[in-house]
């Protein structure tokens, strides 16, 4: 099955038979896997027979590449039959190729793409390849080596090791030229480097791995976010819960969850009685049983429940990096137990405080995927209920403006719902926040309200995570800000310089202005945290290290500011003077800058 | 050897062998265990033989005893041979007795304790008895039977289980009086039942137990309980750190605690890919690693991290109760990285923040112990530092003026330590927080900082808990207070009674003043909990409703108030009027009560 492919695509596939081509010229000896077109470029696997490639090599083979384009080549399809094809694979000692001939289904025509010399005829490359490709070779735009990387043969870690060599393609030098300084930008925001260029958290192989540590920075940036999503919450009537991070598996037997991922939790052995518990992944089930612990009435619904706690999956070892995939990844979680009747506010209500949360870190780029269910058996509760909640979702996306698109029969078997992709100052998307409707677990656990006429009713669940996994948002907003955290935010949100010691008093004076602030936007009762650097060295140094941690406001105290009593304060837009008297305003309207 | 008793515990002694006596009377073919004198009391742990004596029997053996102790008794103590004291237990089918004959030491004499009716000499019970007794029963108080229990011969669950009669016993009727009410009251405080009363937690038997779940009302109690807490170190320089839960074993392993304590963590296994982990049962070398996650120099010293975070202790299951005792322990956990010289600092700096705290809560009745090592080659470190340490333990005892007392052997063997022990309101002493010192961890760690002259120095470690466990303090604070909190940590401060829908109008007001009441002590920016009973229900209704869930503040209002612009104000202590505009200055003013 041919898939259609953008132009640009196409030519990066072009761009993967040159590079074998080139290669092929020259290491002769080469045995190559696949050649896929990729995001921003291309691959080739190949199997160098022993031979060392590595990135010094690529300007040599990308050298030849050239030469081989500027010759003029084209891309001729042909169709084979499945013996012309092997026999071809085994006289050229194309033993990856074999394999994958040898896989396809028998039905399935057979095509090779030759790589053609326009003006000699002469076929430089020929490769098995179900296309498409660009005819015209004239037509591949701008292209680079990028790098070298191991990948395994079929992805299989006991399958023999290859080298993958990747290409950068654009249509455009510009497209290159953008896309690199994107990278550029990229390499300088990683949050694992700025999180220990900043002091925000570290790992400790004694502790292990995917299990971070947060220092008092980091762990200031944690509380603040997580406060701010609480206390947007806590304004909407969500209380907070608190919940044991263990739990008998009996919760999840009950809950429905352990016939499913049963084998990918956490077990806990107690080595005193034998007894075994469960680490918790989500904390549905718990809040379920805090729902059940008192009889409830109409009167009390929708109850709403936050809490943000550590949940534990486990990962696999390979897959941990920073904080973007974790074994402890904390959640500001929270559920609704509600009437049917109130489903709709609640989304709304939700939908509203994603909006709000996201513009105000400054990611406002918000797209929504709403997941609805589809005609299959696999999804539970009442067909009307489903009918009205999905209807309700996409009223709650519309109302509120959001960019959405719709999947049908991606909805989870127990509900629809809405996830929000966020887009950081990068460009890319990263997936944050969801609501998500639960017909089944109330059933399970037997939940229950008595309503006006003194019968029982069962309540709908809605799971929300505002921030997702804080530990996963912190890694997207510190490369979004590239560390340049927002005031409220800021570990440390003030540095006061000292030019010399003469101006001791006056400091002291600084430091009681700043005692007293108290920022109230968008976290309450956030009071001010600065530090005062005293030390013997120059201003310049002083300034270049309080740059070096990115702290966004400075002020700098030397005998003239004394004597006029104002502060120069320093922030990545400028320097400018502020009287003493001014200070505590100027900082606090600045809070969410 | 013979261990001296008071008067009281000779008297209850002695009263168990007239309990023994009476019983032998009713009951003649019995066979007693032991019987000794215990706190408010005595018991004795019976033999019946098959027979079933309950509750209801208690009346007749307590009546027995009057009728023996009324003729008038003698006890004599007389020494015996083992063959004698053999002889008479098998005479007597005192098959425990043989027990306990044969395994006393070979060089130990045997007494026996004979109970004799003065006027005719006649001997009405012998029994196998250390002593010492009373001499003239006509002194032995006030006593009254109180309870039968099961218990285990030698608390072996694999021998006989007995029956154990429990006695009261004290030198006047008024003491008996006290305690039965100081019983009372403790009875009608019970957290367990408060807890459930006042909807503060809860367990589920699908969580499992020692696993409490908090409520909304009871998380509101335990943020409080643990602002203030570490709010009080924020303001001393702490910091706030976070740390996983669970860990590789290496890192108990490096500390030094795997050797100790290997057997008694909860462990955790990877279904994934095999890893074991284990929970932490202490942060302590969590903290270490992130200290120890930088260079350090002693400008930075002291450093000082707190986190409040759960720990994970494996308690047997029948050693579980309410809050008292519970697998998920959530510490206020400190720990201060400092130098030799700044040790004497830090300890004066923590005490006095445990007795802002306790005196805060109402617990102002503080009591510590000073736990100094002795001449034993167990402890580990420098014995100059030792010294240097324990005498500023004691000064900071003494200059704080606590009431303390010292005992040598019992520091661990990594440092010297103080425990506090607080009275609560039914003058019952509980132990709570800790300050210890730890030469060992920053060895085993090798943490260490640069000092002025550029050398490399080791730090020394304080451990330090305030509240010390988050969820046993609020058992005894819940005991404490019977459940009236203060208004600063009441889940509920204020309940608005409205005496009919015509006061709405000014029911909004009230609303809107006391939405703006932000209480700042003893935490900062905690704004007001309040809720208003609009129910049909009469206004005596809504009072015992407010009455029962233990509002602080209640504030009715009724058509008069409206017109007057106040509010009726019911607090335990009465009822005033307090005029609207003055309501918000009020309510702050109450905050600590």
């Amino acid at each position: 099955m041919e898939v259609s492919s953008s132009e640009v695509e196409k030519m990066r596939h072009s761009l993967s038979h040159v590079l074998a081509a080139a290669v092929r010229e020259l290491y002769p000896t080469t045995t190559f896997g696949v050649g896929p077109a990729i995001e921003n470029g291309f691959y080739y696997d190949i199997d160098f027979g022993g031979e060392k490639v590595s990135d010094a090599d690529l300007e040599k083979i990308e050298k030849k590449m050239r030469g081989l384009v500027k010759r003029g080549l084209q891309m001729v399809r042909r169709e084979v039959s499945r013996e012309e094809a092997l026999e071809w694979a085994k006289e050229n000692n194309q033993k990856y190729k074999v394999e994958l001939i040898e896989e396809l289904p028998a039905d399935e025509p057979i095509t090779f793409y030759d790589l053609k010399d326009e003006q000699s005829g002469e076929v430089l490359f020929s490769d098995l390849c179900k296309g498409p490709h660009v005819e015209d070779l004239g037509k591949i735009g701008t292209f680079r080596l990028d790098r070298i990387a191991g990948a395994y043969w079929r992805g299989d870690e006991k399958r023999e090791m290859l080298t993958r060599i990747y290409g950068l393609a654009f249509e455009t030098e510009d497209e290159l030229k953008a896309y690199l300084e994107r990278q550029e930008e990229a390499k300088k925001r990683d949050h694992r480097k700025l999180g220990k260029e900043l002091d925000l958290f570290c790992f400790s192989e004694l502790v292990g791995s995917g299990l971070p540590l947060f220092t008092p920075r980091g762990t200031v940036l944690r509380e603040e976010l997580s406060e701010f999503s609480l206390g947007l919450r806590g304004k909407a009537g969500f209380r907070k819960v608190w919940t044991p991070h263990i739990t008998k598996v009996d919760l999840y037997k009950a809950s429905g969850h352990y016939a499913k991922f049963g084998d990918e939790l956490f077990m806990v052995h107690s080595q005193v009685n034998g007894e075994e518990f469960a680490m918790k992944p989500m904390n549905c089930p718990h809040h379920a049983q805090i729902f059940a612990s008192q009889p409830r009435t109409y009167r009390e619904m929708p109850v709403r429940y936050m809490e943000a706690t550590t949940d534990y999956r486990d990962e696999k070892t390979g897959e941990l990096g920073g904080l973007s995939r974790v074994r402890a990844l904390t959640q500001d979680d929270s559920h609704v137990f509600c009437r049917r009747e109130q489903i709709k506010d609640e989304i709304q209500q939700l939908v509203k405080i994603v909006r709000k949360l996201y513009t105000t870190v400054g990611m406002d780029k918000l797209r929504a995927r709403l997941s609805y269910r589809d005609e299959s058996d696999k999804y539970l509760g009442d067909p009307e209920l489903w009918k009205m909640a999905q209807g309700q979702i996409k009223e709650a996306a519309v109302d509120n403006g959001l960019e959405y698109f719709e999947q049908e029969g991606e909805a989870a078997f127990y509900g629809p719902k809405i996830d929000f992709m966020a887009e950081d100052a990068l460009g890319r998307e990263h997936q944050v926040a969801t609501i998500q409707l639960d017909f089944v677990q109330p059933e399970r656990f037997g939940l229950e309200f008595v309503n006006e006429e003194g019968k029982k009713e069962r309540p709908v669940m809605i799971h929300h995570a505002t921030l997702g996994s804080i530990e996963r948002f912190m890694s997207v907003f510190i490369e979004h800000t590239g560390g340049w955290f927002p005031l409220w935010c800021a570990p440390e949100q003030v540095r006061v310089l000292t030019v010399n010691d003469k101006v001791e008093d006056y400091v002291k004076e600084v430091e009681k202005v700043l005692s007293d602030v108290v920022l109230d936007e968008p976290v309450k009762g956030n009071e001010l945290r600065f530090e005062v650097d005293r030390s013997d060295d120059s201003l310049g140094k002083k300034i270049k290290r309080a740059t070096e941690m990115k702290i966004p406001v400075v002020l700098i105290v030397g005998e003239k500011d004394a004597s006029e009593r104002v502060v120069s304060v320093r922030t990545r837009e400028g320097e400018e003077k502020v009287e003493l008297d001014e200070l505590r305003g100027w900082l606090e309207q600045r809070s969410m800058k």
